[in-house]
């Protein structure tokens, strides 16, 4: 195991009903008035926007509101908040919505106390240092689990690239996951929503760190819950119960609990980001084509490893003369559960074409600053991105 | 799953040689003067407590001393402690030791900043609330948790009355976790210690909240994890590896992230407490004895939770004709290891004798303001805490 720091303060306020205290969390976190940022009209139409500026109201908070988030939420509408908030005299961030909002709302609570551009923050050139303004969250999508990490990701209208930034003061102070809100998410949703939060874990599962069975366990304890709730959630979108096991699953598969003390890889993300940047697909749909294809290219890095997680999360038995075939059986496991969700298998579902692939490649391993090589589990390059994105033709 | 909040805001620093980094922490948290708190002569022999000041001096931070804290700590020295940071005009309070040096440093904490009397928090009669002095540590022992919890037990040296407050100004602001400390512990308090941090999963797995499988998987996990590590450690106490595994799922079995929307037991930690409240045995050796009586005792009460426990974690193949049989295999087995690490398993083994047992009963039930029953999973009052104790005959 690494050395490491681990450090998670959000205040997480969970179950149902729990939107209509969002006033009064906004209160205990020092908001006077707050910008509310969120997505498309859904929340409108659910009356869940109503609710919470009640709460607001409530408690004598003003705000002001900006809506149009989009999945892959663009910097144009982060340069509008920005713009908002210092004529508004914001002091208080609040997103309603999924991860595209509150990443959006990430955005513009750094940008809005940084007297540069905020894609700074997004290009590398320089980093969030706690100095953001306080963001709260009123989550209505398992998924991006953004609303209890310090990460965000935003996509530059002006080509159309698609960059993450980290940074303490993104974290929100508080979020509140209300399974209920889920429940009216559409299926397919519902499932790039699942295969979102599995990734998250398995980019952090495989690692070259020798020693981290208390985490592997954790990591394999959130797949297993997900395989089994995932179907019930999609044979009944109103399987309260199984929307909260998502829900609070979908926070710690990404809150950094299951990635501390090791290595981890994250290729699987940078060539999704690629896809969505391109063809404006669901991120997490995006994922269940790139994953099990990066499995397949990369797996004889650590034929056991794949085993492990064969036997220990997919049911598999071990084939002790032949532990490549049970890694593989494993792969295979975890592609039919994705199909068995609903989620695609091949680029053209995604709306993807194969003249596309090597400027992706390209972008995936030079973009955001970096020098060639992506995954830390097995480093990539141009030449192996483009090899896995032909695997899914 | 129920509603819930959860927010443990501690900030954590793990890893070898990171005590050095003691200083730095203190004054990022805030604290000009310093009591070290701390327990007995190992911390002075293993040079640790000589390399914390070192750390402070080198931020130019004053302190006072007070150590002496012992096993199932007294409320003796935590009036001295209080005394001392009033004359001191302490603002910070640096426990460097295990859960008895925490949990006496978390009293002194609360009581330094309380008019009253600190027992008041312990008694029932009022509740902490975010005033204690701000709490950092340096922790030597995997086991209570208390690094990363809102909880400490004090014993009551008048009548040997064991009993827990809970507060979030009693949280830790920082925890520093180097496994290299834990490395010089006795195989005995060792095996006390990873028997301490199963009970606290086990507190939180028996419930009767339904549809809990995200956190059941995690509690799971984490009893996998250590049941793997464990032996290790045992065989080689130089384990570094193995100790760094122990000591994260120590933290993490305790800060409520496996207790999250469900009804918690907790009654053989009640039970157990008398044990070492009469006998000054270890904590983590009286829960040995204690917790698989306990099960024995309520099993009839959920056959298939103990089935699953027994199978996922225990290794059992589920008798599908008689899961009460698996129920009791995962039992023996949990016994087995326990007595593999060197855990006792009879009342005689502490020290403990029958004639004590109507007493012990008697307080168990009704001490710490409890209205005559303990526990949630299985309600238990006097008589059946009674037969419990006499099972460990």
């Amino acid at each position: 195991m690494e050395n490491f720091t681990f450090y998670a303060p959000t205040y997480f306020v969970f179950g149902k009903e729990q939107e209509k205290e969002t006033g009064k969390y906004v209160k205990r976190f020092g908001g006077t008035k707050v910008l509310i940022h969120y997505g498309g009209g859904s929340v409108i139409r659910s009356g869940l926007l109503e609710r919470v500026k009640q709460s607001l109201d409530k408690e004598n908070i003003a705000y002001v509101e900006l809506g149009g988030a989009q999945p892959n939420p663009r910097d144009g509408l982060v340069y509008q908040g920005i713009d908002l908030c210092r004529a508004e005299n914001v002091d208080f961030i609040l997103a309603v919505g999924g991860g595209s909002a509150i990443d959006s709302a990430k955005a513009i609570a750094a940008g809005a106390k940084y007297d540069g551009d905020f894609w700074d923050f997004y290009s590398g050139k320089t980093v969030e240092k706690d100095m953001a303004l306080p963001i709260g969250t009123v989550l209505t999508i398992a998924a991006a689990g953004s609303e209890g990490s310090p990460d965000s990701v935003i996509t530059k209208e002006d080509g159309m690239y698609k960059r993450g930034a980290s940074g303490e003061g993104m974290r929100p102070v508080f979020s509140i996951l209300n399974p209920e809100l889920t429940q009216t998410l559409p299926p397919y949703h519902t499932a790039a929503g699942i295969t979102d939060i599995m990734a998250h874990l398995l980019e952090r599962y495989f690692t070259n760190t020798k020693n981290v069975e208390a985490i592997d366990r954790i990591i394999e304890g959130h797949l297993l819950a997900m395989i089994n709730e995932a179907p019930k959630v999609i044979a009944n979108p109103n399987d309260y119960e199984a929307r909260a096991n998502i829900m609070w699953t979908g926070m710690m598969a990404h809150n950094n609990s299951c990635g501390v003390g090791r290595q981890q890889d994250w290729a699987s993300h940078d060539i999704e980001h690629e896809l969505s940047a391109e063809y404006d697909c669901i991120h997490g749909a995006g994922l269940a084509v790139v994953f099990p294809n990066w499995m397949r290219y990369t797996y004889k890095h650590n034929v056991m490893r794949f085993a492990q997680l064969a036997t220990r999360v997919w049911g598999c038995q071990m084939d002790f003369e032949n532990p490549e075939r049970t890694a593989l059986e494993g792969i295979a496991r975890y592609r039919r559960f994705l199909t068995s969700i609903g989620m695609p298998e091949t680029l053209a579902e995604l709306g993807g074409r194969e003249e596309d692939i090597e400027k992706m490649a390209h972008r995936a391993a030079y973009g955001n600053g970096r020098a060639g090589t992506i995954g830390g589990f097995v480093p990539l390059g141009e030449k192996e991105i483009a090899e896995i994105y032909r695997m899914m033709l």
